[in-house]
């Protein structure tokens, strides 16, 4: 279904990934102290970075509480860029899951994958019926190809206006 | 079974609480921006705080991220806690989850519970026996006495000279 999915251009995508750095950045302080980064976005999903030395821990690997704030970040993005142009609507996680698999000992890497077409297509049917909708988005943290730990999170988007349930 | 719970006076549990504050601010620097204190530490479990002004999100009410990462340093940090006298032991979380109820809009504040006597005893038994245990922990965060989040984190204990699996 045309329309769900972003459909923009290299700029489109560019544009919108250095809008909600600069969204991040100036609202949630942590994310200034991790040095996060956006490094991707496209089609398929969104990516954020961090370096390791600000987010390193006893072991001199990555800190898991940097990992999974990472991976909670590139969800919310994510759906953060699909709402974008609905403004009034809010968006908060409610429930996540992390397995960590592998130390990370470089840079980290969140990767959050957009959701199938008909996913995505129930979630902004659902919020334009119901003024509110739910969002389950997986997120890879990588090592080049190495899966080192794996992420799902639920967001919540709901509009200001919706009607009393 | 005498031994496995600490069996500290006031004095003794405050200087482990003094401990563990120094070892995480000495080797997480995440914890030195997030402003994390030790702010308890007794025979039913540990508390961890932070100030919501450098955890904050777009929102003004506390980051996602900064009260998974307080949730998971009060389970490490308990875990670290109970086997600071075991030199050698290594201590990573494997896995959690956490169900965000409520915002958090006063200081954040983190409850690890220390588990029943039977599971402590297990690991305790187990990490002697395998040098590897798991320790199945969960914490609380709270405003005031208003649950808001609900986390659960497996932490791995394991030794250096564990014999291979």
């Amino acid at each position: 279904m045309p329309g769900l999915r972003p459909s923009l251009n290299n700029t489109g995508y560019a544009a919108g990934a250095t809008r909600l750095e600069a969204y991040l950045y100036r609202y949630i302080p942590l994310v200034r102290h991790m040095q996060v980064r956006v490094a991707g976005f496209d089609a398929t999903g969104l990516t954020l970075t961090a370096p390791l030395a600000a987010n390193i821990n006893h072991q001199s690997t990555a800190f898991g509480g940097s990992l999974v704030s990472l991976a909670t970040l590139a969800c919310w993005g994510l759906t953060w860029l699909l709402l974008e142009q609905e403004h009034g609507t809010h968006i908060v996680i409610s429930e996540s899951h992390i397995l960590y698999l592998r130390p990370v000992t470089e840079a980290l890497v969140a990767y959050c994958t957009l959701p199938d077409e008909p996913l995505l297509e129930n979630f902004f049917v659902t919020l334009k019926r119901r003024h509110k909708a739910r969002l389950e988005l997986k997120a890879h943290i990588l090592q080049g190809k190495i899966l080192c730990a794996r992420f799902t999170g639920t967001c919540v988007a709901y509009r200001e206006n919706r009607p009393s349930a």
